[in-house]
């Protein structure tokens, strides 16, 4: 299953237009302006600019946040978003409410505090993002993030993406009939279910350094029908 | 959400020829038959003359095989399926390849080896079953059954099933993203989830007596739109 272009032309303007570039602006963006988020409970608040605001929407980063000032402009990061931004991209810092800079540890334990699946969760966000496709949340398809070859204005998601791991159980496909949920869902919305599998090589979840150590294998699944490989009705 | 008949008179038809009626029937004519189910792995196969070949279909029960010879028509019967007739039933006697009677605490041991979950998935069947619903496999939907009000050919499922307990993990529902994952199945092919927890009062699923210890405890879930109940959009 191919990209799914919404509307004439915006393959091509998509294709003039490639979401490595938006990201580049976007992290020389944040440096020049020296950007914090603040930490929130399971957020990062980003205050932006006009400028920022228009590069945090094309690369989807975020989510806007209405206000009662009505000349300031918030987004709400994930996580995996703004965890992203500091650690890989090195272009925001997050701070707390007392405006005390986190270092990629601190902001590393209390994530993984929050969220105990937070370390292979991230590993498969930065694997995707990394490679340029737009990733953001799956829950409304019941998997863990969906990702788009690129602005969601311009095309319709891709992939399903479920991250698993033997290491932190997420619960998932561990029985047929949930196999058989996701991918009956996966097929009415035109998606291909994307496995990531993270490995570890060796166990040391207590700090960022540890992605290192995470090998990504992936795997796509799809239905198969056993009439397509029939010549003829079974019999008993 | 209510049944979905189909086309014109289709519930008409239906409320003139009750299910309950036809299971009747089917229970009737199998005694008089002396039926006889051949076990085979995990279904019983079950001959058929014309008669019963109408009532079985009508009734929704197994499904008719093609076989090598032109005059016999043969039904696969599921566990629950074959196990119901047995022992809810009292109309079939389902033997193995010597053609010696499988009593039901032998026919019990047998499914319960076969499949762990076997106590609990047919306490689901039976109780709907009883109740006159239409019970099929539910395996297209990723659940464990489906529920018509009559013949599928009148009515679509109303209900996708899954049938949870404690005392045998069914691995379903255990985090958030599988639940989505369900109901946003279940509401896009206009199904209700009905969840069917199995509650044993005492631990005993060597024989079928424990069935009369399980108690079945019946919950529909449905998506809540948190917009539905917001007067404005929410301030960060």
């Amino acid at each position: 299953m191919g990209p799914r272009w919404k509307g004439k032309g915006a393959e091509v303007k998509a294709l003039a237009d490639p979401i490595s570039e938006i990201v580049r602006q976007l992290q020389s963006s944040l440096i020049c302006a020296n950007s914090r988020g603040l930490l929130s409970g399971t957020s990062v608040l980003l205050k932006a600019d006009a400028e920022l605001t228009s590069l945090l929407n094309r690369a989807c980063f975020g989510r806007p946040r209405v206000t009662s000032e009505k000349n300031e402009q918030w987004f709400q990061l994930s996580m995996e978003e703004a965890f992203y931004l500091q650690y890989s991209l090195k272009c925001i810092k997050v701070v707390d409410q007392n405006d005390t800079e986190l270092n990629n540890d601190v902001l590393w334990k209390h994530m993984t505090s929050r969220k105990e699946s937070f370390p292979i969760l991230f590993k498969a966000f930065s694997h995707l993002r990394s490679k340029n496709w737009v990733v953001r949340s799956g829950s409304q398809y019941g998997v863990d993030f969906v990702a788009y070859r690129h602005h969601p204005a311009l095309v319709h998601s891709e992939y399903a993406v479920l991250v698993l791991s033997a290491q932190v159980g997420s619960g998932r496909l561990r029985v047929w009939s949930d196999f058989h949920c996701t991918l009956r869902l996966c097929g009415s919305v035109a998606k291909t279910l994307l496995i990531l599998d993270i490995v570890p090589q060796q166990s040391c979840p207590t700090s960022p350094s540890c992605l290192d150590n995470y090998v990504v294998e992936e795997k796509t699944i799809t239905r198969w029908s056993p009439e397509q490989g029939r010549e003829k009705k079974s019999l008993i």
